[in-house]
């Protein structure tokens, strides 16, 4: 989406070979405006499909996922991040491994909140190895719960997260994918 | 506002004399139309005021300060929770007791987000004791930022923190002030 990719262009700042930082509008300072504008673009890419809720992670997919929730008129929920096992019988939970903070967490959300009927949109700021992504299909999987798809910002498609869920079977739409980036520069994958 | 206080009572769970759950619209579950419902009452009362930034706390901050965020048309950003000390240069600092956890925790601002020509709109879901409110001031000072108030979706009146904010001049808006809960109901304080 070419918004997206000339706001990374514009505001993005790249660390290293690996960290894209877009924390002026996306993860710590929060253009709003412009998330309603990318939930109109998901919104166009997943018409048709049935959904009955939107699941992110805290913290940063839940900007993202409030405008999701609003243009398809379903709740939000977002998981919660425990560092501890100390997980109980009211949730659905599943380990998640960080390698920004290097460190295995556990994502729960209450059996309340999702169940067998319900056709899940899962969404993120980042997809990356993925391991968030799959924690929530853990999640739904527990609960019986259907898998829409999942809508992510931004993809670093030169890490597998992305790739591997599709060959999976799930509809991964992710609005910039970024297949190289260095101080030279950052590379988006065609559209296709 | 009897919006908030009659959903209260229909989805508000009362556990001991002293915790609320509402996680089914507004912590983990999330009623998106109706925050924006709260945001509009909370344009109204804010009327006049030049409003130039919201900031709230993650997590359960987020999707209340996305909703004010757009009828206010201004940034959202959300102040970041660390656990340890460890917070550099680049950003203002505050240490926040969280009654909830027991146990401080350092609540930090990019230096980027929040600057002096800001009117900044304080926001979150719950208002007890105010140490959250506390350490979001404290970083608005240190950045030398004006404060135009506080918007809080719930307020536990029998806490003291939201009285004591006011009685130092904020302007604290909560839309359900809560003077008295238990197993037999809950007791909301009447508008004036």
């Amino acid at each position: 989406m070419k918004l997206l990719e000339d706001r990374i262009l514009a505001d993005g700042e790249v660390i290293g070979g690996k960290i894209l930082k877009v924390s002026n509008f996306l993860n710590h300072q929060i253009d709003v405006a412009f998330l309603d504008e990318l939930a109109l673009e998901w919104k166009h890419r997943f018409e048709g499909v049935k959904i009955t809720k939107i699941l992110t992670i805290e913290s940063s997919g839940i900007a993202i996922g409030a405008s999701l929730a609003r243009v398809f008129g379903v709740p939000l929920v977002f998981a919660k991040k425990h560092q501890t096992s100390n997980v109980n019988e009211d949730v659905y939970s599943a380990k998640v491994f960080s390698f920004t903070h290097d460190q295995y967490y556990n994502v729960v959300v209450s059996k309340k909140y999702i169940s067998k009927g319900d056709c899940v949109l899962l969404a993120d700021d980042f997809l990356a190895n993925g391991n968030a992504l799959k924690g929530l299909i853990e999640i739904c999987k527990s609960a019986g719960a259907a898998l829409c798809g999942a809508a992510c910002a931004i993809e670093k498609g030169f890490q597998n997260g992305g790739d591997e869920l599709r060959k999976a079977g799930l509809k991964v739409e992710s609005l910039a994918i970024i297949d190289k980036m260095d101080s030279n520069g950052i590379e988006f994958r065609k559209e296709v």
